[in-house]
Parts: C-alpha cells; sequence; structure tokens
C-alpha cells in the first residue's frame, strides 16, 4: 500500500495534494484503515476514513456525497435560512442572499439562472449555515457549467459577504482537464469582477477513478486542479493485484533451511543474514548487500564484492561512501526491544529514501531495476548447501 | 468473491475438488473470512482457513508448510519412532519399516534411496506418527520425483502394514500436468505391485498461483490432478481487483431521485423498483426486469416489453414461462422481516442460478452478455425526470 501511495505521489508531484477515499473499495473494515494508514506513510496528505483519522492522527478530508445534493428538491425545503456574519455577528439572511447573487453571477457565467438546480442550491445553502468555514461542494450531480459552478458561486459569494471563505469544489466526473481549467475560469474571473483576490485560488479537488495513469495524462494534458481524491486503484493495485510476499524458515537451532523447488525463483536463501545499503559518490543508493550474520559489515571506503545470487558471472565491486544497516530489531523474544517510529517518522524515511534512489529507478516507463545482492561468502554457502540438498539423478 | 469462485468452479468442472488457500493475500483478517466465506457460497469444496472453518461449518482441508519440511534434517532428530497398529494395537517401529520400504521401493520408483533427503523423511514419520489417518504430504521441497514421491511412498505403505490408508500428496511446483501424471503412474504402478487397489486412487493436489487459465489449461492438456488449492488470484482479482459497485440514493420521502453525470453510465435510476427474472420456454433465464414498484409484476405466458434502460430502439417482447421476483426483503426498519437462508442454502441457489444460464453466458471466451432491461413504464419515468432535471444550455 506504501508503495503504491509513493508511485502515486511520485507521478503527481510535490505541488498537488493526495487524499486517500478508498474505504469503499478496500477489503473489509480493516483492509480500509490498513489503506488510510499506509497511503498516508506513503505520502498522502489525507484520507475520508474518520476512523483513521482519529486512530491514527491522519489529517481527514473530503466532501459531501451527491446523495445529499438529491435528498433536496427545492429551495422550499429549507428549514432554516439565516446565518450570523462572521465578525459583527448580524444575523442575515442567506437565501436572498444566495438568489441575488445567482442571478447576478447568470450574467457573469453566461448561463441561465432558471436552468440550474434549485435542489443543488437548497442544499448547499444548508451546508454552508451548518458549516460556514468548510464549504467544498461536489459540483456535478446535474451539470458542472450549468448548474454545479453557478449555485457554488453564488453560496460562496452570500458567505464572502457574511465574512467567510468558501473550501472550493470537488469534480467527480467527465474531462477533468477541461472542467477544472474552466472552474478556475470562472473563479478568477469572479475574483477580479468583485475584488476578491482568494477567489481566484478557491481549492479544485478531482476525483472518480483516478489512477497513475491519469494523473500522469493530467499533468501532460495541463489541468487546474489542486488536489486528487483517490480511492479505488489506491487501495487496490491493477497492476499487482496481490504481493506476492512469503515467510519462509531460513534456520533453526542454529541450523541453516534451504527449501529448493522446481522453480528456482521459489528457492530460499539459507541462514542468519544481514542486510546493507551501499550508497554511492553521489550520495545515490548503489545496491543492497546481504551478508551472513556472521560477516563483518562492509565498510566506508573499503571495496566489497557484490553477487547476483543466482548467476555466477554477475558481480560488482562496490566502494560504498556510506553504509546503512537496514536490518534493525524491534521484536525479539516476545519484547519490544526499541522504540517504534512515529507514523510521521516513517512518512518521512518513505520520502528520504525515495530521495536517495535515482531517478532512473522511480520513472513510470521501463524504470532500471534496483539491485539487491549477496556477499561471496553468501554466495557460497547457499551453492553449497543448494548442491547438497539436490539430489543427483540418473540418466537411463 | 463468490463470483469469482463461481468461474473457478466451472472452469474445474464438477468433479475437482477445489479448496480456497488465500487467507494470507486477503487484506486483512476479516478479508480472509470473507473469502473463505464466500469461496463456499461460490462452489469451493473446503477452506485451509480454520477460523472460518469454525465459525462457518465449511470443512477444513490443507497441508503443512514446507517449513514443516525443512525443520528436520535427518531421520536422528525423531523423538518417536513407534505406533501402534489400528486394528491389533501392536506397537511397531514406523522408523525400520519407512528405511525398509524407501530401499525396497527405490528400485521399484527407479530412483537412488541415497538421494532422497532423509529430513523430509522424518518429518513425514514424526507427521504420520502423530496423524496417521491424515496423511498428506507437500511432496515439493527438494524434488518431486527423486526425494518427495519415494520418501512419500515409503511412509505411506509402511502406514499401510499398520492399517492406516494414506491420504494423498500437494505439488506446489513444476509442470503440474507432468508431475501428476508421474505421480499417479507411480501410485499405479505399487497398487499393482502390491496388490493395494486404493494405493492407485491417492488424492493428488495442486497449488502454485492457479489462476481459471492455468486450470483451463491443464485440462486441456490432461493431468492426475484431484483437487486445486488456490489462494491468490481467488481472493483477489487480476481481471478486476476492484468491484465497481455504489451505492445511490433513489428515493427520499416518496419523491424520486436522480443524479445526472457528465458519464452516462454514472447516471442512477430513480425511483423504488422491483426486479424480475424472466424464464423462456427451454427453462433458461431469458432476461432481467426493473420495474416501477407501483407496477403489477409480469405474468407467465403475458407478453411483457423489455427495453434497454438508455438505447431507445433496443427492446423487446418477452413472454416468460416463468417469473422470479428477485427483490426480497430481509431488513426493514432496523428489523429481520424473514429468516436468512443458511450457508448451505446460499451454496445451493449459486449453483441452481448458474444452471439457469445458458452456457454462452458463461463460456470463458467472449461471453454473451445477460440482458438486464427496464418496463416501458420505468423508460418513460426515468427519461422523462432526466430532461426535467438537465439544464439546457444556450449555444451561442
Amino acid at each position: 500500500m506504501a508503495t503504491n501511495a509513493a508511485r502515486y505521489r511520485i507521478a503527481a508531484g510535490k505541488n498537488l495534494s493526495l487524499l486517500e477515499f478508498g474505504l469503499r473499495r478496500a477489503q473489509g473494515p480493516d483492509g480500509g484503515l490498513s489503506a488510510s494508514k499506509y497511503a498516508y506513510i506513503g505520502g498522502f496528505d489525507g484520507t475520508s476514513n474518520v476512523l483513521a483519522g482519529k486512530l491514527f492522527n491522519i489529517p481527514v478530508k473530503g466532501t459531501h456525497a451527491h446523495a445529499y445534493i438529491t435528498s433536496f428538491t427545492g429551495l422550499d425545503e429549507l428549514k432554516t435560512t439565516t446565518l450570523a456574519h462572521n465578525t459583527t455577528g448580524e444575523i442575515q439572511d442567506m437565501l436572498s442572499l444566495c438568489t441575488k447573487w445567482r442571478n447576478e453571477l447568470s450574467q457573469v457565467l453566461h448561463v441561465l439562472a432558471s436552468e440550474a438546480s434549485d435542489g443543488e442550491m437548497a442544499a448547499w445553502i444548508s451546508f454552508a449555515i451548518a458549516f460556514p468555514s468548510g464549504f467544498l461542494a461536489l459540483v456535478d450531480t446535474y451539470d458542472v457549467r450549468r448548474s454545479g459552478l453557478l449555485n457554488f458561486c453564488a453560496v460562496a459569494l452570500s458567505l464572502n459577504d457574511l465574512g467567510y471563505r468558501a473550501v472550493g469544489i470537488r469534480i467527480d466526473s467527465g474531462d477533468l482537464a477541461y472542467l477544472s481549467k474552466m472552474s478556475r475560469q470562472c473563479f478568477k474571473v469572479i475574483a477580479e469582477k468583485y475584488n476578491i483576490p482568494w477567489f481566484a485560488s478557491l481549492t479544485i479537488i478531482a476525483s472518480n477513478d483516478i489512477n497513475e495513469d491519469t494523473i500522469i495524462s493530467l499533468n501532460e494534458q495541463g489541468h487546474s486542479i489542486d488536489s486528487f481524491g483517490i480511492g479505488t486503484h489506491l487501495v487496490t493495485c491493477q497492476r499487482q493485484p496481490a504481493l506476492g510476499g512469503v515467510y519462509k524458515m531460513v534456520e533453526i537451532k542454529g541450523r541453516p533451511c534451504i527449501k529448493l523447488s522446481q522453480d528456482v525463483n521459489k528457492m530460499t536463501m539459507p541462514g542468519k543474514k544481514n542486510v546493507y545499503r551501499l550508497y554511492g559518490a553521489d550520495g545515490h543508493a548503489l545496491i543492497d548487500l546481504l551478508q551472513r550474520s556472521v560477516e563483518p559489515p562492509p565498510e566506508v571506503g573499503q571495496k566489497v564484492l557484490c553477487r547476483h545470487p543466482f548467476q555466477e558471472a554477475k558481480r560488482a565491486y562496490v566502494i560504498p561512501t556510506r553504509v546503512e544497516p537496514l536490518y534493525k530489531m524491534y521484536w525479539q523474544k516476545g519484547n519490544l526491544v526499541a522504540p517504534l517510529p512515529t507514523l510521521e517518522d516513517v512518512r518521512q524515511r518513505v520520502q528520504s529514501s525515495l530521495q536517495s534512489l535515482r531517478n532512473d529507478h522511480k520513472r513510470n516507463l521501463n524504470p532500471t531495476p534496483y539491485k539487491v545482492s549477496v556477499s561471496d561468502d553468501l554466495y557460497s554457502f547457499i551453492h553449497d548447501l543448494w548442491l547438497q540438498n539436490a539430489p543427483i539423478g540418473e540418466l537411463s
């Protein structure tokens, strides 16, 4: 999950905010909680999963649902229509303010006020009265341009009259590049016409089956999106629906164990090991090195032979400028033996680790595989034990 | 999950047993439990998930792990070497029996007894002493032919001497078609040579990244597998890693709701509805029909017009020979209002529903889509409400 999240972070770049919206598509409640936690660790900025926010202190971000809009039909359904001014406390009538703004803005945005949905505006007036400082609206229930944007701007400008700033919009369907640019253009026109500079930078969130390729393509086309809400393809993974990791026994009572297999990639590497990351002169990680735990660790400035675990002729000398031990003991014989890093520490570590990888390892298309090698000693150890355990056949 | 399981059942045919081995690859403990439950509902015969077996009364089936084998090195590690005869109760020495059989069988199977792993045989002697009636062995830790099969047959024949029948083997790597046929051939040779007929029909289980295509391909090649153990590609889904289902509001306080969208397939069908399955003269399901809940149900022998929900010209008259109401109320206003079917009932229903589908809907390659239609009344209702809610633009 964290790797998948980190891939989205790389695809999106540093300036876009990424929100995890995956609870409904994760496998069960605990799958959903894990997804929220590891999305944050991998570089996301928030989650719509309120329980995850509460348990792990992850910023909670989201918008209302389409059902909230469709539960209103007309303006006569509003039970409360007034809101107090943010600073003066003066009670004002939001309904008439919004209606006035909608009529005025229909000229500015070149749409018909009569064609915009009254139910949609009623829903937002109700929302804005309840959360005047948190007005973030899903604008595609009926039609982004002809209903959603007009109603949103009418309510946002009414809030502005009462001393509040709206947060922004979410677009959940259609051409996200076009609709986001069109929305930004509206906001800019209004910001300039009414001299409300912050209106130009209202937040635009996009969602709707977003995956890495969508983000890369949108970034290429150009868009005005500030933030992506990503669910399905973050908490499940199209490229790799299941992670083929396994636990295997490598040593018991000090004795190394090996599992051979008809498939060489199902073979295990025997014995207790240590693992180090070796860094090159430019500060990038060069290679990871597995050694037997009895071997002395590699040293900075000292030449070390790194071998491919199974291909005899693939090997290289490395002179590390930095050696990072990757194997750290946290849980031993039923006890925690080192303080656990906080979620924030782990999140930072993901980003700094990714920084230490060369860009060609991280590119989306044909990335260079990062090498994981074994020491000369471990190489011999594996292959001796292999030959020792593999029966010799007889051909006849 | 149940659909995925049912696809495996269709691919495997009726005579192969299917075991769910997916716990380690499902998303979290509750994802794993759901997977076991719905695999059984979809037509699997058992699970390796012991908790699911206990909670849902699903038959528990599995084998030991490779680590169990690799935890033994030699025959001197055996703490117990004797087993009582199943009927006479006479204590006998399993170790010497197995060693004798291994030497003898090496001639029969044309392999070298000295090349077979002693650790593997020690593990199985220990297992057989503990579970003499449940001896099911994973035979690919070192080499199926040169170690696994020889050791297995030695232990199985020793058990036979003591009045017990071994269960069979599991193969988890390599060419499953070849290895299963080779194993069956061994069993047949031994059955005939020692006049132990049941030995020829020992169970052969195959596992190792099995998916629908593997099963179809193995069935085409021919094999001697009795049972598949399927994990990863059952509890996660390569073809469709996430199910794009959503809940949407269609009616509130008796008033229908519609959500329009820039994408027509994200539009909702408004209003409370009923749904019927209409069957044709040959007993197969023809089409499902959605109606407004105020419409009278379709009747057997009466012509009913079924329309595509969005394509005006796509429609057909159907004269059903049977009408099955699909919408049944179980939970209403916070109460259970009908007895829930048992897991077995649901499992039966999956199979009988699948029986009622024509084969061309179920084939693996280019299946015919099954039609879901709307009544003429619902068609008009949707489209009237659509036009009523969709703003009319102005082109300029």
